[in-house]
């Protein structure tokens, strides 16, 4: 049951004064439930309780926290069909759409489940004593990975379920052993707390400590900031707009102690289409590319809104499909009246650029909080002198770029901001003429698919979803599969420590029997102490 | 020969009208040579060349990197007295030290190169094609780190060699696959210069694009910060204060597109010792810690200048002895007559803090730029209290807090500052009775000792040197040791990307036979296909 309160802790709690509703945009009306905005006083509860809960959670056993994860898992499945209509209700998005986000997100629980288990992602590496190497003995040294301490999760308005309370920062954070604090998104905070619910009955039943999880309801940015400067919070995740994943980076770094955020942001994921794939599918190509640019209504940060080719009758034909076929999509539901605005705001703006031409554009009367589809085209010169142009429209909208040359496709590349991904359509070899657009497109983007669409990230360890900035704040680490957990933790080294008192990582007789790095080998033998 | 002026890449230049001396603080007299700051021209040109050079270093083979960095250490070596006696005039530190720094120096490269020639540092991970799967295909992704772009590395007062031109940082970054800018440090520019024309021979010698390296002279904050703003410029490495590694991260994090800054800085290094070990040998402590404090004049980041126990007779006796072991110690030279006018002034503030009590102080007159080593103690409440307490003071000085209890000293490591290094020294298995104790020290450190002394850092991969802020700006990265490497990758895929055009780490056949994860599992095979 949907309450609108808060969970600090185990605790349902509705200690503040404002209140507001998450909206139905299919619709066009709001949804019943008032939720409360958490109070200061909840905020610093929540946190307080989430740095106690470190001191036992940051310790216990990789097989105790598997099984809270796949606790968590069972209980978000057993929300069953509430949980979807919520899901729907406070998204516009359909119910298919709905359970294969919860079968992401529960795959996502269970896949750190497994690797947490395991236990060899700690990176456990010794070196034994050397007490007779001159000049100096070598001390035994052992290291390996501790969490960070309590992070911050922002869920994330495209993603109610697999970005949002139980999503992948969440499930890689509590993985790492770090308690989180999730600031719900308010366009689905229904959805957030139903999760929430899911996450507080999978502590209690796995005994972990109170306060390893909160929900805070916000409808703002106050209670953001606050928990971003809390000098408790040691990290902070974030997925969704530039402008709020920039803001959330200034905040930690101007800190006393500066911490990690992890922002994913806006891309607009340049598609780079080679002359003989033009000249042999343009009309295959915009099919595919119609279908790709409405994908969800384009609210993907994979959506590609970015289309770059040679001059050529075969781009010209290639346009010209594109603009019919993105037409003959059915028109789709925005998330929220926001989101919506913002799409016609930023269409609007990109249409008022000198020298731009629509190409496609559904124009039929369309219900409140449809997004009627766009396709845009410029030369390339016009492109690379209007940085306007380079935004991202964060919905079913592209721009194809008419480069006049090869130099200037170089140029334009090498001049867009950091990207997630950067797709590469060629036919018959014909990469292999192109080394610099490659390496320009390679310089600019965390991902480089090669004749397919950007859109659809698989969740598998091989998976990068991050890029330079603006795509993250933090190119080093991927937001998705299991190497996301390296952001919620650091190295530690322990020198000349007693065997038992060590974690079990690290122990001589390796209790866990996990791959270990001891003496420059890759082992899972133990160390024998003569 | 040491001619004062700056590397362009290869190229000898001076264009600059400022020029400064460096000073034998041992003879109290300045160096001869006037080195050349650079011009803004020469930074220009110097990041421009870097970036073109990023273009072919970064895709070249780990075998290239690896005799490139070979020939670096061999070159270095190739300087012999040269180098040794430049070392001590611009340093004070006496020949048997800059001898085991260059030792160290060289083994750090050398460990670098065998680890790229090896290769499987770059962490690949590789997921086949699944065409058959439901509900939809799953592509072929293949992942491993990249190089970041041109770094820039700032030399460190206290390590002339291992930490400055071909130092840590710089080797790191070669071996990762990118271009580095050393900005010289004003101490020990000569010895810099010497280095530099090593690393420029080498790069020759193994045909290495010309602006892979530059070293840049400067004597303020001016280029520095030119470097750290310049849109070009991918990640910054430094080793020194907090108040100058906290500037370049605030630079840093200001930029248009942010950047990652891996300072190293600040650190007291608490000493935790416990009442059966004070009580069963106080004076072997003491002279064990005069030795560890006055260890190259105190002029080490790990240097421990914070000792904590609980109050008792055993602890008296510990800090008598400790003061009158480290007036024994004969004075030694600082590396400059700045830091040595730091340590005093740093010296007299703590002193003139209420209740401190002086509890030894070396007395004798002694020469220009010597340091008179000094223990002091204060009451655990009085430490609690005075955040100037808390303050680095760089040289040979240490504090002894006579804590009133057990939960006193849990709350004064609490509310420490973060710190590289830890250690704990206890007998008889006491330390199983202080779990909250261990905890707290683990909290605020990177690497804990259990009875032996903080300064020394072992070079080996387990090695952690690093640790909450303020000791470093980034706690998930050590600066010491092969993975370090770490801080000047990002992970990289490849979505169904043409075998041949993949990075030789990636491809089916694994011609470098580097270990890889290949749909879940560690292994040296080639991928099957069909």
């Amino acid at each position: 049951m949907i309450t609108g309160k808060n969970y600090i802790g185990n605790s349902l709690s509705s200690k503040g004064s404002i209140t507001y509703k998450t909206f139905n945009p299919k619709l066009n009306i709001e949804n019943t439930t008032p939720f409360y905005e958490a109070a200061t006083s909840e905020i610093s509860a929540a946190v307080n309780l989430a740095a106690e809960a470190y001191k036992v959670f940051s310790k216990i056993s990789g097989k105790k926290k598997a099984e809270f994860l796949n606790t968590i898992a069972d209980e978000v499945l057993s929300l069953d069909d509430e949980l979807i209509q919520s899901y729907c209700s406070e998204s516009g998005l359909p119910e298919e759409r709905a359970k294969a986000e919860r079968t992401r997100t529960i795959g996502q629980l269970r896949s750190f489940a497994t690797l947490v288990e395991e236990g060899s992602w700690v990176e456990a590496v010794i070196d034994t004593a050397q007490p007779n190497r001159e000049p100096i003995p070598k001390p035994d040294l052992r290291k390996m990975m501790i969490p960070l301490g309590p992070v911050v999760v922002f869920g994330a308005s495209n993603f109610p379920l697999a970005y949002s309370t139980a999503g992948g920062d969440t499930a890689a954070a509590f993985a790492a052993g770090c308690p989180v604090i999730v600031k719900s998104h308010p366009m689905h905070a229904g959805t957030g707390e139903l999760v929430a619910s899911a996450i507080v009955k999978a502590v209690q039943k796995t005994g972990m400590p109170n306060g390893v999880f909160s929900n805070l309801n916000s409808s703002g940015i106050d209670i953001g900031t606050q928990l971003v400067q809390h000098p408790k919070i040691k990290a902070v995740g974030f997925t969704g707009s530039i402008k709020g994943g920039r803001a959330l980076y200034d905040l930690a770094s101007k800190r006393e102690e500066p911490i990690p955020v992890f922002a994913e942001m806006g891309s607009v994921n340049p598609v780079v289409i080679l002359p003989k794939a033009l000249k042999n599918r343009a009309i295959k190509l915009a099919k595919t590319y119609a279908t790709s640019i409405t994908l969800g209504t384009g609210q993907f940060c994979t959506n590609p809104g970015l289309i770059l080719g040679l001059k050529s009758k075969s781009l010209t034909k290639f346009i010209n499909n594109l603009g019919k076929e993105i037409v003959k999509v059915d028109t789709k539901c925005m998330l929220h009246p926001t989101i919506f605005d913002v799409y016609e705001a930023n269409k609007q703006r990109a249409v008022f650029q000198k020298e731009i031409e629509v190409v496609g554009v559904y124009e039929n009367s369309v219900k409140s909080n449809y997004a009627r589809q766009m396709v845009t085209t410029v030369e390339g010169i016009t492109f690379l002198e209007n940085p306007i142009l380079h935004q991202e429209v964060f919905g079913p909208y592209s721009i194809v770029v008419q480069c006049k040359n090869e130099e200037q496709l170089e140029m334009i590349i090498s001049n867009l901001e950091g990207q997630l991904t950067g797709t590469l359509i060629a036919d018959n070899d014909e990469e292999n003429n192109y080394p610099k657009i490659i390496d320009a497109l390679q310089n600019r983007v965390g991902r480089l698919i090669f004749n397919g669409v950007s859109t659809g990230v698989e969740v598998c360890p091989s998976m990068n979803h991050g890029g330079p900035y603006p795509a993250s704040t933090d190119s080093r680490f991927t937001a998705v599969g299991i190497h996301s957990i390296k952001r919620w933790v650091r190295p530690f080294s322990y020198q000349n420590y007693p065997n038992a008192l060590l974690p079990k990582e690290l122990q001589n007789e390796n209790p866990l029997k996990i791959s270990r790095l001891v003496n420059e080998e890759q082992t899972v033998n133990e160390i024998k102490t003569s």
